[in-house]
């Protein structure tokens, strides 16, 4: 087998399109297509615990719900394209496209730059196609990589992304699926890799209709987001496969070079063999087949050497993951702020730590998390980490979402940028980050209902009421906000912003030149602080 | 550092007793010195999360409770003794003991031969000093080891022991700390070890008072028991070094030789170091010091290799777990049972399997867990693995407590045996097992609180109530429930259980004469199944 193809949602084929949907509790599941009055529902086949059949008739465009039981008509949980949003049907998208990357093979670990960009906000459109006609600007800045934060279809049109609740499905209003495929093939064409951030330890609060298939949550473990998704307990076979499916789909579908798993400190699994192994195992698998370089990269706070550990030697063997340890370690330092889990950060001993070893806590007790936390990973290559002054979570997840060059003196600013690009890890900076965009970058949604969205307004603000707030927490329902973190490149041509960017180049342009700069291997870097002069010197 | 001594508790010390207890969040902690009419509370000084101080003027033998913020008057949660019961007072217990077991450096795991029983129940005095009485017998058997059902103060006097709640403190009525060392000595002297059965997932839900000091259980996770043993979250640490003081006390203050840690499958911990590692390097570390050989083993359902992986290899590193899958495959073949977890089993190839490997399970599907189970077991020496065609639970967990004597042909019984004793793993027997013993072990209880024992007398009831029993689920709560689980190894010397019981003793001998049945590696066995003749050949 050299290619694969998705086994669930619609799938069009000769004559009609292929349904299967995972419904082990459902004692029938029909389809029911859309327009026209609503035609008669198509019974599908039960098989093993799918129901499954191939509707004649049926064509790629044409809308549809699952009825289950024949009383709940609810969307594809596999759906490719929800043209109305969360709440209405599905659509049969045609998985094929008209790649022009041939001979692709993705841009190594090692030599990942990332730029982390918000679709909606990165260009005034807020689309798909916005991202490609500034790609020429990623191009000349340097990057090898854009990570793009979650993009699958969320209520609304303003999301960080991640109250996604169609997993396959790219969202309606930022092009959908063929304007996904088609931002790809662009980045590709212009040797640039692209690493999709995907949410596997929770689906968004509306819009979640996977209730109604099959038990894809768990009430055994309590997340921040609710009800863990079930990967462990009874029917959770079926779980995993959607899950490991998708992951999948973006690489074979969209030709994705990368994922990008959201707080798997939220993924529980106690079985003998973790998802995020399965998950890796099977991009490794068909990434070797198609014989392209695809990363899957964790974000996790759980400073769990075994995460990126070899499976060969225990870990999950995950290809890398996010050290925020190396963020807090740095800005700490620079902005003496101490609150939250800053805390835990702010000497000179942490930040050197961080440039040597990676983890900060590899077992020292956090004030923080009020226990020892950690391991350590002295042991690991520094490709196994990511590293970052600024990201979507760290700029937006403060109170107003004020970036770094709001409050930093270009100075310190360059001083961030070359300790991040610089360092033997993997650099990701954020949208903005290059020229010193002073946009916030605060947390909005547009929830449709209305007393979610007074829960998530009032949440926010009693997330910071302990915090010394200078200014308003901006209104996450509000337009407004969403609308004060659009960007503007164009700035990088005015004033200091011209300084900053002009050193991100430069900082790039070293790191992509000279290959000692290239995430070496541990043994050939030697880490001295000296704290008396505040120098921390590589060689 | 050779010893180790417990640094919370009660201790005596010259002219005094030291007094230390875990209490993060309170604001003050005393000692109150009950009888004599209960005297004035002696204030504990705070340091860190503990309060701590030395009571002069008390001794051993003095029972306490502490004074929590000044209203909450509790028993030590690190009660080496409760004279009076669970809701009593603590009392002050020399950890001194007068040893007569120099030299003794515990059997090897290979060697370990081990007959499990519950003290209460082995003889008509349902104590320690019952249990020693007998050990003569237990050596004419030939076994190598006893393993304790779990012996800490659980509520009233009836009680498999599962429902423990001061883990430090052997039950007052089976003769307390005194009788369970003067035990574990005789037994040291006969060339016995012991291993202790002891219970790290939840504590039992009568008595249970550590609530008042600490969060020492959290409830982001859920267990059949209710909150989950706090051993990630905040605070956590405490916890951590109290069940980790748990695990070497019993090795350093009572000789122990081993601990069964109770369904491991309950405890939950997502830290970057598995509190089942941390406790196995901290027993390793202690046992090098003492040069003896103390063994880990876990009860797991979770058929997770990494369990028995060496801490090297990315495993928890514990030295042996209990495998079902090899009872469940015996006696499914034996019986041709297949009700409840049975209905997995049943296969010859399943049994071969088990002798071959060990899990029958190793990511097959599973009927009664509803997905996909377990990892391979088969590249770790059989040593890792203890198996029996009885125990408590499989024998208790029936409706009646029903033993296979009572059911199974003299033939049937012997090839049991057999196949256990004889297998390339680490032989486990129950009480009795040896010589046929047909008294029932059903489950029994002695809860004090009304409302308790009506729930747990009605959940067993519920939990049959879909099996075809063949007779009335006996009453936990009553005193003839537990008084018919009674052994009586007199019968050995009558009828059929002559013959029995001189199969037994003729598998254990040859068992520890000949050395190639002493757990091999892998690679000295070979396992060949001949599914037509229902012969499984190992050689």
């Amino acid at each position: 087998m050299t290619e694969w193809h998705m086994d669930i949602g619609a799938t069009p084929v000769a004559g009609g399109v292929r349904f299967r949907v995972w419904a082990p509790l459902a004692s029938s599941v029909d389809v029911v297509r859309c327009g026209d009055g609503e035609k008669e529902p198509s019974p599908l086949a039960r098989a093993g615990d799918y129901f499954q059949g191939t509707i004649t008739g049926m064509a790629a465009g044409d809308r549809y719900r699952y009825l289950v039981d024949g009383t709940l008509r609810r969307p594809d949980p596999a759906s490719r394209c929800q043209p109305e949003g969360v709440h209405g049907p599905s659509q049969v998208v045609d998985p094929d496209f008209a790649w022009s990357d041939g001979g692709w093979q993705g841009v190594k670990l090692e030599e990942l730059i990332t730029c982390e960009l918000h679709v909606g906000t990165f260009t005034p459109e807020g689309t798909f196609q916005g991202v490609m006609e500034r790609l020429d600007y990623l191009c000349e800045l340097g990057v090898t990589a854009l990570e793009l934060m979650p993009v699958v279809e969320f209520p609304g049109r303003r999301n960080w992304g991640y109250d996604g609740v169609f997993p396959f499905a790219p969202h309606h209003a930022y092009g959908g699926a063929a304007g996904l495929k088609a931002l790809v093939d662009a980045c590709h064409c212009r040797g640039l890799s692209v690493i999709l951030d995907v949410v596997y330890n929770h689906l968004g609060p509306e819009g979640n209709y996977l209730h109604s298939f099959a038990p894809y949550f768990t009430n055994r473990y309590r997340t921040p987001w609710g009800d863990a998704v079930n990967f462990d307990g009874p029917l959770s076979d079926g779980v995993r496969h959607y899950i490991i499916a998708n992951a999948l789909h973006w690489v074979s579908e969209y030709h994705m070079d990368g994922l990008r798993i959201d707080a798997i400190h939220g993924i529980y699994d106690f079985s003998a063999r973790h998802i995020l192994r399965d998950i890796t195992q099977a991009v490794n698998s068909l990434a070797r087949r198609l014989g392209r370089n695809v990363h899957v990269i964790a974000e996790s706070e759980l400073n769990d050497v075994r995460t990126i550990m070899p499976a060969e030697s225990g870990g999950h063997g995950l290809h890398a993951q996010w050290c925020d340890d190396f963020h807090h370690g740095l800005m700490t330092y620079l902005t003496g702020e101490r609150c939250g889990y800053f805390v835990d950060f702010g000497t000179f001993r942490q930040l050197e730590k961080a440039f040597r070893e990676g983890f900060v806590y590899s077992g020292e007790y956090s004030r923080h998390h009020r226990r020892r936390h950690g391991s350590s990973s002295a042991d690991l290559p520094p490709r196994r980490l990511v590293v970052f002054s600024q990201n979507h979570d760290q700029v937006g997840n403060r109170a107003l979402g004020d970036r770094p060059s709001s409050r930093l003196s270009l100075e310190q600013l360059k001083l961030a940028a070359a300790a991040v690009i610089l360092s033997p890890y993997l650099p990701l900076i954020f949208m903005g980050e290059e020229y010193g965009e002073t946009a916030p970058f605060p947390y909005f949604t547009s929830h449709g209902d209305p007393e979610l969205a007074a829960a998530v307004r009032q949440g926010r603000r009693t997330e910071f009421a302990s915090f010394e707030v200078h200014g308003e927490v901006p209104d996450p329902q509000a337009e407004g906000t969403f609308i004060t973190a659009g960007i503007d490149p164009e700035r990088r041509r005015h004033g200091w912003h011209r300084f900053i960017y002009a050193f991100y180049r430069e900082l790039i342009r070293l790191r992509r030149e000279l290959p000692q700069l290239r995430a070496p291997e541990r043994d050939r870097i030697e880490v001295a602080g000296l704290e008396a002069d505040e120098v921390i010197a590589l060689c």
